[in-house]
């Protein structure tokens, strides 16, 4: 069942201790066919070197596990959330990478400061408030995903030109067209993470680059006009 | 003799310098068998690639060496109080990782700024006095114990929900119900006190996360109602 | 065609991801042959464990492209007119190195603090101004080369001995006599910009090294009376 | 000739990639055998991986090279002065290591905030001054190593206690009764300017460790009444 997006979503996993943006178990990506609407993701708590294909665990939309022999992870309710709200987005990470978790424990989004954000976000990664006692003592996996998917709209935001937000005192949610892309985005969010923390060392009084500039930088790599790179075949 | 729990004292020592928690000899762990009264620690100042399960040190808790040709940690003390104080106490870690020893140079306890900390340790990891000229002066290894265990009885803490601490002008002690997950809390440790460093660096009027939002990710991993990872069979 | 620059200009690329100097495809190095006029880059965006010295891009300096499969580097304008320009250049390198990039969205100059900088580099490595909306709307990757033409011009500095610049907003581009040479600037570039940053916290009072010290290391490695290292034979 | 100490001398001088030390050629370790009055050293700017123990230099303490196809370090000059002064030194080693260089960027001496700092070196580090126009534009290597050398004896401090110091503006030299204890020193350096680099921005108002607490960790690994470690055998 499934067994490509299985090995898809498997290497997305396995990419983040190779990119070092995980400690442990924490972190997990899912990645959804729009066709069944049925999602694959991580499992919960299992050790990075004892995952394969095979325990990765499907769900549907609903939060019904379809397959799978594990609990899947405990992070389930926010990936679904995210899928239903956003049909563009086509797989989803969480982790606890450190810059991009240090900016969501200090409660502050990544200003864009420079064309190496901008090359793949488009403004300001936002942090979105803590969770109310209400929504904690609710369906908090959930209510994080109904914060999100409320902010973004709020803000007037695409997720596609967003793709990644700061949950506060918490950590990073990133997602893109697939699995494989949602953890090239997690990739590109701690290097930005990293820069604009030293950047603001550097200069306390730093601006963000200037629109113009965000713009050429986006467009040069995204849309119609995008020269960066090679044609796809 | 204790030959299991040689092995596992000596895989727990082996993962401190695969964590990048100690230069040189910095660092020893050891293990109790609560049923003999004995534990096992690294000798003294001997070479990680040098260790192996045999020439771990054998101890009883009057301090009496019982096994082994080399001498114990000199760090031996501390750990033996901590057993004697503590009988939930199955393995200790002492190592000078480098950001939990710099929280300990500037002599602050480290805030729970987010869930990374608060899934696994329950409030502020506490930095405890220096020792007085004459605590240094009597037996300074079996003080820093003393004074670990009487910080955590007047503060009221529970030793299983904060398994760490920070030693002023020295460095950290971490615990767990084995060596293994003594080892895995000084992991813990070393992460939450590089986040904290930054986060306060990104928003210097930072403010610790909500106690509703540490209480449920403690408790999400903790206790009769976890939900985190899979059923131990 | 030109095989053993294409060659050198593979190795120069392949050294990038080595010295952990690039994060996926943010950087690309070019060398030139000054008889035939002809340079040798990198192709857009293709990984750098799919680069070979065959996928290497032939341009010649009006920007044609001369021989090669793929697009050339996006930055190929920049490296073009840092050619026309500065003939003693052999080799040209961009990155998005983590520190140097900090301190360009920082919008800072980089102090000579000391002789690690001295040893290569003479004076500050300037950080030039971002592009106008003229000039990002116009030729942009040319219009970055013209910018830092005019201001190595206007600042009469001698690109042999300020071999690196911080374009705002943006990131460093580096270069020396061949492919080679500009790579190892770019590497001194990085670590000369981490010291700063270092150097600024630890004292913010700080200065930069006095000019005679900078003098003295600087021309115990360049000229006519440098000591530093073998004779080449 | 000495082919032992050259050994020794190689194998040290392989130490500071290993440990991290040193970027491209910006280090060099040397080592003395007091019965010869012959020092080996590494040969200037050559590569590490093109180090053996063959190409090792030897040179005599009025600055004569007795074996060697290569000039010695060009830093041989500082190594002289500190042999001829200290005859207790038997190795010594000079690097750009990154957090240590940052300090002598910073014309600041090294505090000593703990236990790891005190463990090996007693009282802070100090950081002397920038060499004067005149001492530059003559012997500038030979003044270096005058200029420690007369900070030291000022300072009254004894070069097997405190075994590094930091140059103002260029970066640190470490040494010890040999060529490997003078690299273990050097990493021991970094490690502690690096915590006390953090230590500063965790407690802008840090003290340092208490004497009592300085001299009890000092003389627990030093001197007649050291207990750490194993008796030598």
């Amino acid at each position: 069942m499934l067994e490509e997006l299985k090995q898809a979503v498997y290497e997305a996993n396995m990419d983040l201790p190779r990119y070092g943006l995980v400690t442990f178990t924490w972190g997990n990506v899912s990645g959804i066919d729009r066709e069944t609407g049925l999602f694959v993701i991580k499992p919960s708590g299992v050790d990075y070197d004892k995952l394969s294909p095979d325990n990765m665990v499907v769900m549907d939309l609903n939060g019904n596990k379809v397959e799978g022999k594990y609990n899947p992870s405990s992070d389930t309710a926010t990936h679904l959330e995210l899928y239903k709200a956003f049909p563009q987005i086509g797989g989803i990470v969480h982790t606890h990478s450190s810059y991009a978790t240090s900016w969501a424990q200090a409660g502050r989004s990544i200003p864009c400061y420079g064309t190496t954000h901008a090359d793949y976000m488009y403004g300001e990664i936002p942090c979105v408030r803590c969770l109310t006692k209400e929504e904690i003592d609710g369906a908090y996996e959930e209510n994080t995903g109904h914060l999100i998917v409320d902010s973004f709209r709020k803000m007037g935001k695409d997720v596609m030109a967003v793709p990644a937000v700061l949950c506060k005192n918490h950590g990073p949610f990133a997602w893109g067209k697939d699995a494989h892309e949602a953890v090239h985005n997690a990739v590109v969010l701690e290097e930005v993470a990293k820069m604009a923390y030293r950047a603001e060392t550097i200069n306390p009084r730093i601006q963000p680059a200037p629109q113009k500039l965000q713009d050429k930088h986006y467009y040069r790599k995204h849309g119609a006009n995008a020269y960066y790179g090679q044609k796809e075949e």
